[in-house]
């Protein structure tokens, strides 16, 4: 038996998410039906995490075990032949046995990125429009009050997690003029994120850009253990799963 | 009557091309359809030139004439609320009677995106895929013979335009790594480009960025005026309007 590691990037704007459901087009149905196809069985997916309807990954990792004479490096080959143009397996590698694309994971980074402008500009599909004027300075200031280990509960959306204690690792916030508009990424990297967490966060820090809150009231909505004190839940054109760290 | 001249950028993806074509998705189409639903009238919009099937733009202009008591101001907020979310009305403004968007152009600047990956990558859908590595240097240099007044018969695709003679005033050539990926953009700056020009220019430039031809060949397949001594035609989605200039 062989254990499969894919790293795979994806144009999630025409699916369902990324994890597999009943009747509804996802990356890992994509995926697995591939599998099935050339090994001739079924196969489950191991994914390193859950990306939402609409969310784009520009590298994800997923294993599977499989018994196949298939050189490990040429299953992305033929897999990228099987799979719709909007999924590209990137690698594919023989891992140890024990190698979990879940359980394994030390790190995750997350981008999300937004431009201001009144239009919504049909050439950033990556990015989500925002229509008023963001402060930079106060956001930056901002967004490092996320960074340690804390209790998220303010920045979940509803789930059966219990736990909602995550540690994140690194914050950055980006500021480029393109055109004479302005174009924003804000950078999250962290041992795991709860559900909607990137897009609470971010829907928080324009709060600040703003100036609807304080840089430093981040420090209190964190505190208070309270989903109503933070911000919207952000649209998901803009998040992008950047990577997945092992090591 | 008053001349509206509109300002408007698209995602040509998912259209046959911006002129008006029977039965078929065009851009042109798309904002006439949107005059007619606006102004209750057929109108007829001039455009600054034609972009194939495939092309996008990131500011195209057009003109149309129109009796209205419409601030030519909000006919854009108008319009944009009555087309699809891939073609977006910059600006709209009462211009002198005798501007033509088509005659009065005196510059037009296009850009033309590929990476340099044996995966096409889903997250880049402007830029063309290039399987094989290219030379910056040879590229560059080789760019600069296309500047002057010259007869452009061999980079011109079958048309009924008899006169081949256009002027490019400038081009520039940038590359940029990003995770570890050469992306290259290759700008003209024109007085108008004939059929598939800019597409044929770029294919007989990675030519020499492959070494099949020398930089300067570029100037002995100007002289020939032959089409088959340049390059192919490149895939419609690296080529990107980038503005339309009338001073």
């Amino acid at each position: 038996m062989k254990n499969i590691k894919l790293e795979f990037t994806y144009n999630g704007q025409n699916y369902y998410g990324i994890q597999k459901q009943k009747n509804k087009k996802t990356i890992q149905g994509e995926i697995e039906n591939a599998l099935k196809e050339l090994f001739k069985q079924d196969l489950s997916l191991i994914i390193a995490g859950r990306t939402d309807r609409g969310v784009s990954a520009k590298k994800m990792v997923a294993n599977f075990l499989v018994e196949t004479k298939i050189e490990p490096k040429r299953i992305s080959y033929a897999l990228n032949a099987l799979l719709p143009d909007d999924i590209r397996i990137i690698s594919s590698e023989e891992v140890d046995i024990n190698f979990h694309a879940r359980h394994s994971v030390k790190q995750k980074t997350y981008k999300y990125c937004l431009y201001e402008s009144k239009i919504k500009l049909p050439l950033f599909p990556f990015e989500t429009q925002f229509k008023n004027e963001l402060n930079f300075k106060l956001m930056k200031k901002a967004i490092k009050f996320f960074v340690g280990t804390k209790d998220f509960t303010s920045f979940a959306s509803k789930s059966e997690i219990v736990d909602k204690v995550r540690t994140i690792y690194k914050t950055k916030i980006t500021k480029t003029k393109i055109d004479g508009i302005n174009h924003y990424s804000f950078y999250f990297t962290g041992n795991g994120f709860l559900y909607n967490q990137i897009r609470i966060m971010v829907g928080t820090l324009v709060l600040v850009g703003l100036k609807k809150i304080k840089p430093n009231d981040i420090k209190l909505i964190i505190d208070c253990k309270n989903r109503a004190k933070a911000g919207a839940v952000m649209p998901p054109e803009g998040l992008m799963l950047e990577s997945v760290n092992y090591v």
